[in-house]
Parts: structure tokens; sequence; C-alpha cells
């Protein structure tokens, strides 16, 4: 089979720079073109300087014409972006995996509230299939546009979304405590996310309301046929990578939950379930495409405890978008996608 | 007056070492005598060389007649030490502060549960006083011993305190999300403390059942006049000091809690109330005795986040038994410990 | 004695944030003014929460007239500024500690090449005094105008001084390797001093030529007498606070490398000449003014090894101006700066 | 071909476990056994959870007689382990390579001085190939015991070994201030290691004299082709991976030192020369085997800079012992370590 001709938008960021690792390992893709404004001219690996010696693409300015005869093209862009360049490329038969937050509500009313400004292409929202295939795997191999989940969406969905889904869960309260390396915030220049600021401290934000919320929502209330009340608070952590995602619901009937999570998910390769009374660590899937999840009960009441962890750049995004690649191309699910975590 | 003259048994750990940074920079204190088996006959600025120039005074050996001589003795010894020396002491009328678990829990069947070996004192438990100021601030300038609270049940009850004893709270389910950094494993060659396990990576760990579960349920009973079901998760932070505690509970009536809480806090020296909508660093603490606390209510529901940041070793630790000291001799509450906190 | 009045013009950098921590705990000052044209308006706390409860004082604009009712004005701007406003404020009698780079250099020409610009008061830099307390202490008690040594250079001379001012140094190359902790960089939202840029991570930069350098050869060459063959590499550590030079020449003629040291600096209340054997942490230094030294001759042979750890922020910044500050006001010179470093 | 048996001895350190990683993802080999008294009968993944699912091999007991099976046997195991095991293995024509010191140093001598006993097997110090490919690739290609190189030697070898063997240096003084994150120590439960006690600081340890630096020497002198004058200072970082070695050495006669550079290493595939002007970070080789070198001249005076980074758990440990085992059994040198470095 020919390689795949890939494009990526917007490759600068730390989304973008994690999809260039896992593609440039990738047997069945060629990396066809690269677009950034600012980095014009410039050799991804100068921006990047791990991949010297494994790629020597430059970036270019976008082009419509060139990512035109890509067969995929992903968006590794700030959010309403994608929605501006999706219809033209759609249109010329190329596929979409779109990495920001631009197709993933359905309604166009949430987006607005969220993001500040109109969905330029709410007709698209419909057609766009959430691109989380431990739950839309059969869709998203014949989708033309994936919007691609979050991170905090990621682990707090896989932790959840058996049991919502077995309707065992009193939806009456569901806390995801959620916590995040730094990488999670892009790699934006803001005085926040220095490492003299966010060093040696942790802290929440966002706690009245963070923008992942209205999707995180959308994927409850669907796996539960009903509104879950959730409440969700993400925290800054003192490391690059990592998302752990600490999960309390009460059971609305007795079930063995550790059996219900490993029957759920048996058979699927990027979901880990612990034996009991483990403690997924970040760093057990830092760099790969992993969920870890384990639960407990604390003291053998109804309130179940799930912890789940993802590295934030891979399954919480280009990892993600590369297991979605490979659905949407009939290519085996873990290529490129099939190394170890790096740990220590 | 004349200083006081105060012995510490067991400062080799981070407790004893931050005692021994705070006590050198006290005013009205003598440092008596600083005990140590392994260390007997080393400076302890050799163990510590942030005290080189602050204090020449070298660890002996445990001699109950030197200690006896001290208006008061903290331990800061591992759990199990401080219930043997203590009766002696106090019979020799040397007060105590002892910032191990010994004397925390009121009930010696519980102790014995969690410690895994019989109490060996009990009869003291009782004239025993928790060293909380906020809450027994008239009992601790009487004590004759005092138990030094816990870190996390500092953080923990901290936050929850106010809303309890104004009977507001819903006790079927308050859940305290924690983390902490490393320190607070304290200073023992272990593995899974190593900067290489530690570092770049975060988990919960005993998510089944934390030692310092009992302490934290009893304070929350007592404060509420009865049970509240509380789920304690705790978490280790890649970075040395602070903790984080995320509380959920729901208001069983309306009130305004952000009100309530700078209410109940008014005047008290070690705790600050942060305006609405903000999130404590923990490194805003960082070795001072403040606990800086914020409150969310994210949906404008009756459900309730608070965030309780302290530093654990000084607020958590070293620095309330200060505080504790302060109380017993009478000396203003704030002697010792009003530097602000190191940041950035 | 009537407190000191004290001003500090563009408090909202990290030096600067120092500075406010050490003042608001200094008995012999009152803090007059703060200045910033973005923080206008708004209390120091709100930026830097670490002070709430020890500053109720907001930013103001700068004004001239409110700074020239001060006793000392501290300059904590950008190199550039300072320059500016100090000949005004000299005038009116004030006296000036400037933290930035802008009167550290001798040579107007030497300042242009490596700033970029003409100094806007050349007349000025043969009246300031360069304020390293270990060698100048007596201008700086007279000093109207005093420049405070960058970080870099305080570490590398105190390190080097004994040995050039005993003439014991081949001048023919002396090494001098540099390590600080990235709030040595700035309070600046720059991409490469993020979190998910420097964490995690060791480099050095600027290896072809630091802008510290001229201000370091200034220093070692006065102190020899003649021109020394230095080279500087500065390294970036993922670490807030901290520097550490490691020091490297051959003694031309047969000492005892300790003992020169520690007769050099006896006395010194801010350095602190470790054990033989001994590897000075940055951490011991961590929030106090002190320099701790050792010293190494790996193989007996005449190559010595200096070790030289600062907290860049206190005795690299903040707290070598408070100490000259003091020396200036005929205060103690350590009012203000003798609290125990922050370890762990 | 048939896939290589392959052995791990001692596979519970950072070593080991790297190994681990490495090799699972390895298409020419099978884990045919990993020995380690500790962790007998446990899988290799409850240790180590980021191998879950990559393997189900489990630690059983050192037995020489399935050892005697492999093809290959790694020794990641302390020091003087291997050198009482080489001699049987080697005698039943199982290929060695050895990860720790037994057999890096030529002289039974020298060993002894440094490591307190005496050799057990010094007839074999002079048939090992010391494993650095970038020096004796065709030695490696047909030995049966390769001694891998330490991470230090390998860091600073490989930038100063193209020099040396031109004959440009000024062997009167070279200095090599090194840089290491806190795994180059090992997955020791020692309190020094500790990330209380290792975080957010920075120091020099064994100023005097590390135990790497006969092999450094051993290195340098055979390649110099006369004795070197080394001063070796190695430092920890507040990091988990990484090494970077700065390297000090005066040209004694006119060079271009980048050309050099380059011109030595072409065509190596895991040495990478960066453009003028560079800095290397250590995390661009984060999980590589590359080592990334940069050249400085600082004044274009003779002193030449050489910034040298590798990741000292694979190119300075298991990275290298896998390469070491490509070249033993003509396998394309980077099989299984082409992947690109995990940064951010």
């Amino acid at each position: 089979m020919a390689r795949l001709r890939i494009g990526i938008v917007g490759a600068t960021g730390y989304t973008g720079a994690e999809l260039l690792r896992l593609l440039v390992g990738h047997a069945d893709v060629e990396l066809a073109v690269v677009t950034s404004r600012s980095g014009e001219g410039q050799p991804v690996a100068a921006l990047f300087p791990w991949l010297r010696g494994h790629s020597q693409i430059q970036y270019c300015a976008p082009d419509s014409a060139t990512l035109a005869k890509c067969d995929l093209v992903f968006f590794a862009t700030p959010n309403g972006t994608a929605m501006h360049q999706a219809p033209a490329l759609l249109k010329a038969g190329v596929r979409i995996v779109d990495l920001s937050a631009d197709f993933r509500l359905r309604d166009p009313t949430a987006w607005k509230n969220w993001h500040g400004q109109e969905h330029a292409c709410p007709e698209l929202l419909a057609r766009a299939v959430y691109g989380l295939p431990e739950r839309n795997r059969d869709q998203i191999r014949k989708a033309e546009l994936v919007a691609n989940p979050g991170c905090y969406p990621t682990a707090i969905s896989l932790g959840l979304l058996p049991f919502l889904k077995a309707d065992v869960v009193d939806a009456s309260g569901v806390i995801a405590d959620a916590k995040s390396g730094v990488s999670g915030a892009g790699r934006k220049a803001e005085i926040g996310l220095l490492f003299s600021e966010a060093g040696e401290s942790f802290k929440a934000y966002s706690a009245s309301g963070h923008r992942h919320l209205p999707e995180i929502r959308q994927l409850l209330d669907e796996a539960a046929g009903h509104a879950v009340a959730l409440t969700f608070v993400p925290h800054l952590v003192p490391m690059v990578r990592g998302i752990h995602a600490t999960l309390y619901f009460r059971l609305k009937r007795k079930v063995d939950p550790h059996a219900l999570l490993a029957d759920f998910y048996s058979g699927e390769p990027f979901v880990d379930i612990m034996p009991a009374g483990a403690h997924p660590e970040t760093r057990s899937v830092r760099g790969s495409n992993m969920c870890r999840i384990a639960i407990h009960q604390p003291q053998l009441s109804d309130q179940v405890v799930v912890l789940s962890v993802i590295d934030n750049l891979v399954k919480g995004g280009a990892g993600q978008a590369v297991q979605n690649m490979n659905l949407m191309f009939g290519l085996p699910e873990d290529r490129g996608l099939s190394t170890a975590a790096l740990a220590p």
C-alpha cells in the first residue's frame, strides 16, 4: 500500500510536536506538509531539536492547494481555526482529525457560550465523529471529520463510561478531581506557565468552570442517557506530562466495579485495568497511548474511587489522533503507537 | 523573662529539622537539648547545613535527666516512641508537644487498629489536648501534653470545620482529595520516595485507607456532633513541600459559604480566607505557618468546593507545634512564626 | 530612630518581589512607595499572594515627587531604566541602590557594547560604588549610588577574590562553569522559560558570551591588578532558585587554599567557608543571604576547584541590596537578613 | 533468522529496567531469562508497571544452566558481580555485555584501588572489549565480552575523542564539568537520592575523585597516546534523566573545531553534531540513544568549550548495550534504537 500522505496544520505547539514525533516513527505515513505561518521555511527540527535526524521537513505557509492533496490533515491549531478551513478540505475529499475543540460539541449554542464566538460551520457539528475509539470505534472508521477529544475528557470519560453505560452510577453527584502536567496548557508564553511560577507548587484553577466542562458533560450525559451532576476541578502539577483523574461516585446498586471495568475494556489495546489495590502513576504512561485505570472502594461502601491516568499529549492528544487515523484507513489500531512508556 | 529551655527528641527527620529552623530564630527560646541516637556527638548543622551559623548545638543521646530539666520537650519521633517517654517527663513537670500520632486519637482501640500495637499509656489519651489552635486554643494554653495534628488533618479540618460547626454540611458524603509534597512522607530511605521515582509523576496512594483517616474522622465527627461520611484520598505531588486539600461537600441549607468562612476565621493569625474566585497555591505558604483557603461553588449549586493549602512541615507540623508552645507559655501566638512565605 | 522611608521602582519582577518579602520583615524600614505602571492601584499582595497579611501597600505610578521623599530608592527595573531616573533623585538627596546593570561597569563604552545603547549618565559611573560588601564595605557606607552586583558575578567573584587578591592564581586560564535556577532569567513571558521547556532538562546557554561577562571580568581584573583570562559558561537548572558556580584555576605558587579562604572571610557575616571535603548545596542558602563556599584539590595537584553557592534572588539580588542599605544607614549589616535558609 | 535468546542478570535497577524497555520493542530479540533474587517469581511488569502489556516474563533466580542457553547475557548488576559469573558463561559460549564497571579497566591494580577488592578474573580484562562503538566498532563485532561504558565516560569521551585523536588538545589541563540526573545514581534507597533531598537543589559531589575517573582517564590517555591532565567534577541535577558534560580545553594548534568534530562523526548513527551557536538540551535525547554535541569558542581564542548530552540510561547505559549487541550479532546497528527522543 502507498504510504498515507499526511498534512499537519499548526505544528508549532506541543500537540503538533507530539504528532510529528509519533508520525516520523509510523511506517505507513509520509509527512507531506506541515504548515506554520511563524515557522515558514524553517525545518521542524530547528524548533524541536529532538526531531533532528528523524525528519527534514520544513514548515510551509498554510496553503489549501497543498493540503488538498493529502489523504488526511490533522489540525493542531488553537480553537477557532479548523472550523474555517475544514469545509473546503472535506469538499476536496481530504479526511480530517481536528485536535482542537472546534467540532467536539454537538450544540452550536453551547460552543458559542464557551468560546465567545459563533461557530463558523455549525452544519458540520453533526457530521463530526467524536474520536474516542473506546466509545465510537465503528463510526470513526467511516468518519470524514473526527473531533479528537480533549485531554481531561479522555482521562475522565474512560474512567466513568463503563459505569454510566451499565447504569450503576448515582448521577446526583459525580466528582472529577483532575490533575494535569503543565504541558496541558500548551506552548504559550504566559507568566503563569513559567518554571518559576508552576515549579515546586500545586494549585487548582478554573474551579468555577473550565472550558472542557461542556465536552465532559456531553460525554457523560450521552453515555448515561440522562443528565449527570458533575463537579470538575482541574489542578496544575509541577511536571511536564501526565493527567491523573480521581473520580468519585456512588453505586446505586450492588456490582463488582473491578469486574465491570475489566469486562468493559476487555480487548481494548489502549486501556489497562490494573489489579485491585493498585495506584497508577502518570509516568507509567509517559509517551505512550495507554490509559491505566485502577479502582478502590475505600471502606467497602457504595463509594467508588476510580484512578485514571494518561499522557495528556498522547492518549490525551496526538496519540489518540494517530489511533483515529489508523482506524480511518484500516491500519492496525496500534500502528506507530506500540512503544512502551518512558520511565523512570 | 528567662528564655524557655527547649528539648527536641528525635531531630533527624524533616519535622525535627524544621523545628530547629524555627526555634533558632525564636527570641524566647533556648535550645537546651536535641537528642538522636544515630547523630550523637554530631552538630545538628552537620546534618542540616542550612543551620550552619545559626546553632552550634550537638545531638546527644536521649537522656531523661537532661530532658527533665527542660520547660518543654517536642517529640519529633516516629509513631510509638513518645508514648513510652511521655509519662516520666510529665511527672517531672515537663510540658510536651508530641508531633507524632501517639496522642491524637482518644480511643486506644482505634489507635491499636491503625498502628498495630497496644498503646503504652492509654490513660494519657484523655489528658492530651489536640493541638489545633483554631479549635482548642483555650485548652492548649493550659495543656501539659499537646498532640500536634497531622499535616493532612490540619489542611482538611481547617477547610471543613466552619461548615461542620455551623451544621450546614450534608454529612452523607464529604470528599477530601488531598495532595502532598514528598517531604510529607518523611526523611526515610525508601525506593518510592526517590527523586527518580516521585519526580515527573503523580499518583494517588493509600486510596483504600490512609493512617491519617481516623484522626480526620475524629476531628470532623466531633465538630459536626455526629458521624460524617468522609472519603479521603491522598496523592503524591512532585514537589518537596506543600499540601493542597480539595474538599467537596453539599450544603444542606442555603448559606453564603464565603461569609461563613471569613467570619469563622476573623482574627485568626494563621488562616487567610482569600477573595472570591481565588485559587491558593501551595508556594504561597511555603515556609510559613499560614493556611490559605478559597471557596468555589462551581455552578452556583449547593455543591461547595473548598481549596485549602498549608506547608506540611510548618502549619502541618513544626510551625503549629511552635504556635502551640507559644500558647502554652503565654507568648504572642505568632512569635517566631511571622516571616512571609518564600516564593517563588 | 525613625524608620527609613523606602521606595521601590518596578517591583513586579522576582527581584522586586524578593525586596518586598525582605523589607516587610525589616524592623527599621517603612515601605513608603512601590511603583509599577502595569500594577498601578493594585495591592502588591494581589500580584504576590504570599505577601497577604504582610503589607497592604499598593503599586502607584512612577512619580518622582513621591520618590524624592524617600531616604533610599531601590531600582528593580530592567536594564536601561535607572540611568534615566537616578540623576534627579540623587540631586534631591535620595540615596539609590540599583539592582539592574546600569551602573555596574565603569566604562561607558563597554556598557554600550553589551547593552546596545548609549549610557544616559556616564558621569555617574565613576561615582557609583559596586555593592559587594566583602570587597567595598567602606565605600558602600558612604555611597549615594550603589550598583548592586549581578547574581553570577556575586557567586563567582566571592569564590575567586581571595585567591586573586593573594596573587596565587595562574591568570592564563580561569574557568567559571555556573549553573542557575530559572528565576535568574526574571519574570518574563518567554517560551524558553516555561515549565514545559525548562523542566526535566539541563542546558548551557550564552556559551559564547553572556551579558554578565564584562562585569565579572572587571571584578576579577581589578582584584588581580591585571587581566585574568576568564571563560564563563552559564547553564540553566530545572529549579527555581539558586546559583552554583564551579570555579577552576591553577595555583601559581604553593599555598593552603582552604586556610587562605577561611582567613579572607573571617568575620564576614554572609560568607560561610565549609570544611574540607564538603559540597555546598544550593538549597542550603535558599531564601538566605549566605554564600557557602567549599574547596577541592582533586588530585592534590595545583588544580583548585572552588564550589560557591548563593540564592540568586537574595545574595545575588535583593538580599545583597538590603545588606547594602543596612551599611549605607549604619544599621547592623544583617538586619532583616538573619533567618536561616529554607530547606528541604 | 531465529530471534536471539537474551538473558538479563539483575534487572531490578534502572539500567535493567531500561534494557527491558528497549528489548521488548526489539524485533530480533526474545527475552529468554531475567534474573533477580529479590524479585523471583514476580512478573517484571509488577515492579515496572510501564511494561504491563509489553512483557509477561517473570524474574527467576539466577541459574547458570538457564543463562548458558542464551545467545547473549547482559549484566545489569552492581559492580563486583559479573566478574564472578562471566568466566563460566563465556566458557559455555555465551557472549556477554556487562553494564557494570567490572571489565572497563585494563589494569587490575587500578580496579582494586577504586573498588576496594581484588578482581576475580583479571585474565579476562585483556579480552574484554570496551564497548564504545564510535571508537571500537570492529572489535565489538567480534567480541565475546563487552565492557559497556559508564555514563559519564560516554558523554565526556564522545566530546573529546575527535580532538585527542587529532592531537590538537593542550593536554596539560582538560576540564570535564559534568552534570547528571538523579537516575544516574541508581535505584537505591539512600537518603541523598530522595526527592526531598535532591529536588529544587543543585550540588557537586565526589569533587575530589569519582569512581568513573580512572575509566575516563584510560579512555582519554589511550586516544591521545599520552597522559591527559583531566579534572572531572560531577554534579547532581534535579531531573531524572540526562547527562550534560561541559568540556574545556585549549587548542595547541589552529584548527576548525566544528569541522573536525563533524568530520570525525560523519556517518555515525548516534552522534549528532549541532550547528554553530547551538546549546544541546538533555531532553533532546531523553529516551534515545543519541549523543548531541555542540561547540563554542567563547572569545574566538584557543579556548574550546564542548557541550555534550546523552540520556544516562540509554546511550550512557542500556541503549549503548543494545547497540553493542546489534554489532555483535550483525544486526543493523540502530535496530530497536530508532525512536525519537521524548520531549517536552
